[in-house]
């Protein structure tokens, strides 16, 4: 079998609420994950979740040329998503992907993909966004971290509308390794909630940085080393997580 | 121009110490590089640096059918490398190439590719490391990062010598989302130096956790969420650096 180029392990397999208790057909890809990638026999269950629900097992209990029923038991209700809302400059494809899938996983509430003076306007009408294609990497990255609970995605926002949107946030971090002389970690304290703005590859512009500080932003940096994207993405979510989970 | 899959800028041209000063073939690489990628003409410079020496400017002498010739002129020595030791489990290629570039650019000073009891032994001989890709990907893990400093790397270690390598290392941290209570965050003090062992996707089995218990490692974990291996080395590393760099 093709391995797809970025994969994720399907620690869940999830389901719409309105799917529980109706046949499947055959060939629904979580069936053909069930039967042929993970090998479930009649009686035998598997992860399941209802999205943005519980979490629970199903059981397989019949299997036709057709259909496919599944029986359900509901165990827990996943965490909420960590109160994070992510800023991110509109970045060449391969980089909004794994944007998309790491920050998914790492569990943050919102990400704001934004238009940036130095990101080219071609970004925002890759196939990536005009398809199909991020909400299957969303789905990805939430069956990776074995969850039921969505972030919410907005695409090609204005970055002066990203910041209104997040208005009601009282930490406001912006990274920037050029103008700033604070540590991320330092910049944060305890369990609150946090925005966090992150450029695109070429950074950020002397407007945009105006435009954070402005707004109550706080320009904050990740070491010396300039980092790609998706790595300052990850970096920054992953201490910002630790620093709240902290309290 | 056909794009690799997994990209890094060169923010910096590398050269070995016996280089400078020579003419270089019009078809070297990093030629290429300068002439037909950044385009630069004579008299114009572009960012360079020595392996594990300075960083400074190269000004282009002349061009000519067959070599080319450079002027350096040196500028600083880069930070030497953070005093972190990443231990982590041979992954299926495409893991350990985005662990190997990442790692580097985070600036880590070495990484131990280890067999893990449920890794498979396949991934030790993958062309990855038969060949001199992971050479590359490390060079231009250093690149992306601006540096000159290149770290160590062992591959298909066993897993207790790589304990008995980095035993000097005081501060021995073991990632394991499973039997660990206590957040990384609150594992690390300050600046110390780290090991940090990071399984392979399928974690650690019980005699490999206690190996570590038995060599003064501490299990921490990076959440609720099970995350990719090369995600929990971003994520691990990221804080570990952050915890140091606070001081």
């Amino acid at each position: 079998m093709k391995r797809p180029k970025i994969e994720h392990l399907v620690n869940i397999i999830l389901f719409e609420d309105r799917e529980v208790g109706l046949p499947l057909r055959r060939d629904d890809h979580r069936v053909i994950h069930m039967l042929d990638v993970l090998r479930r026999k009649l009686g035998e269950s598997t992860d399941v979740g209802i999205v943005d629900g519980p979490r629970g097992k199903a059981v397989l209990k019949s299997v036709g040329d057709e259909y496919v029923e599944l029986e359900f038991e509901w165990d827990n209700v996943p965490e909420i998503l960590m109160p994070i809302d992510l800023v991110v400059g509109l970045s060449r494809p391969q980089t909004s992907r794994r944007v998309l899938q790491e920050a998914t996983s790492l569990g943050v509430r919102q990400i704001l993909f934004v238009h940036t003076e130095r990101g080219e306007p071609s970004y925002a009408t890759s196939k990536l966004w005009t398809t199909d294609e991020w909400k299957r990497l969303v789905r990805g990255g939430v069956q990776q971290a074995f969850t039921t609970r969505f972030p919410r995605i907005q695409i090609g926002v204005e970055l002066a509308d990203s910041i209104a949107a997040t208005n009601s946030v009282n930490t406001r971090i912006c990274l920037d390794n050029y103008e700033s002389s604070l540590g991320l970690l330092d910049a944060v304290s305890s369990a609150e909630s946090i925005v966090l703005a992150i450029g695109s590859e070429r950074g950020w512009t002397d407007n945009e940085r105006n435009l954070f500080r402005k707004n109550g932003f706080t320009l904050a940096h990740l070491g010396e080393r300039p980092l790609r994207t998706e790595t300052a993405a990850i970096a920054a979510i992953s201490i910002v997580a630790a620093r709240m989970q902290r309290g």
